[in-house]
């Protein structure tokens, strides 16, 4: 196993991943009971630019057999959030004492996944120069439901030099199942977005005067609407604080 | 309403819809009871090369409302064919009788889709040509199990002639959504097909001197899965004789 995930298994790594195990595919992690399972996995099929499932552990398994089989979910992020009908009530390194059997897990696509492809193309990511984590956003745009779950769009947020944009959206258009191309760019404001210094989640993040915000779907949209469902208990990652799986930036073509 | 569903729901027309309302977007359906739909929808997301679900109605509703709002699925097929605990049981041509309000229905991408793609760019189907069925064969390939649903892939297998081959792979990888590039070229014995000119479904098609049978990845794979699986009910197109959506071929890149 690599030891950034080593790292975090231990409790030595609970900040965010962005930038770690670069070239890594990282994930978002949703935990849902069973019965909530049918309705949440539909609520992601809907929308898959917000929402791209990349694995569902069976019932009661803590192990993603495709993207890491020598992982353990219940350890291996390095902050976990937890939820009791929808009121967040804890923040955890691990969730051993709190797993239950009829726990399934969503892996999530990650935007923080196609950040290496943009830097290694000359386009710089603001947050990670900064060890920061990246702005986040909820908007005015409504998902299509499913059962329970209900709610609008998250974006994440990368301020893009002018002359860089259109790489941007074309080298992320090339990860559909993580994110994509962006929803937007340059007017946050049609978004609902009132306050670009003043993220929903993770850092602010300096947009410089050649730069334009560039927004992308964020699969943080997924968490945010399931704890609206205010369903009994669900388990995720801290914004930003992903789970890193073992396939490579590169093999995501074969997905 | 274009003309060929109308022609349809009113029984006029039973036939395949190979090669029918031509740049339409053509599907597959599988209608299960609610009680098996998450493992079916799970099955899906487990396969996506194979299963690529376009959308999933709401429990209880015949009614596509993302790919068709004005369509009732229950009459807008030309054929169905209804398995009983996997045994099949009946060839109708509406369901309004065995309609169920538990009942979810799932439209998975087609393959017919992309055949427009491939004759505009001047690579014949020799299926539309000779008004037959595309061959579909069962294979030795597993896919990945969901629950009580395990099975191997089905096929569909066209001809295309040497110097065409490359092209035909580029061009379908284009529709991921559609099944996507071909699973393998040249080789049916390495995918456990005995008899190239005896399919499980559909007619057989001659291949000629200067061609290859390719093949790719078969929407009938969930209905024989489900089949397979033998739950109490279960509801499919007959092969070949598919669902035909509101949206153009054209836009499946927005999907």
């Amino acid at each position: 196993m690599f030891k950034e995930r080593l790292a975090i298994r231990r409790g030595a790594w609970t900040k965010p991943t962005c930038g770690l195990a670069p070239s890594y595919i990282q994930a978002n992690l949703v935990i849902v009971p069973y019965m909530n399972a049918y309705d949440f996995l539909l609520f992601c099929m809907r929308n898959p630019k917000s929402c791209p499932v990349i694995e569902v552990t069976d019932q009661g398994s803590y192990t993603p057999e495709v993207f890491a089989p020598d992982a353990d979910l219940r350890t291996d992020v390095p902050k976990y959030h937890i939820y009791r009908y929808g009121e967040w009530t804890d923040e955890k390194i691990d969730i051993k004492e709190e797993w239950r059997n009829d726990f399934v897990s969503f892996l999530i696509g990650c935007s923080l996944t196609f950040e290496n492809a943009l830097m290694s193309q000359g386009i710089p990511m603001r947050h990670i120069e900064n060890e920061q984590n990246v702005s986040m956003y909820q908007t005015n745009i409504p998902c299509k439901g499913a059962g329970k779950f209900h709610g609008n769009l998250v974006v994440s947020m990368r301020p893009i030099r002018v002359d860089r944009v259109a790489d941007a959206i074309r080298i992320t258009a090339n990860y559909p199942s993580m994110h994509g191309s962006p929803i937007q760019v340059g007017y946050p404001e049609r978004l609902g977005i009132k306050n670009i210094k003043s993220p929903d989640y993770g850092d602010p993040v300096e947009i410089k005067e050649d730069e334009i915000p560039v927004f992308w779907a964020c699969g943080v949209t997924p968490q945010f609407v399931a704890q609206q469902s205010k369903i009994e208990m669900m388990i995720t990652h801290a914004p930003g604080h992903m789970f890193i799986t073992n396939r490579l930036d590169s093999e995501i073509e074969d997905y």
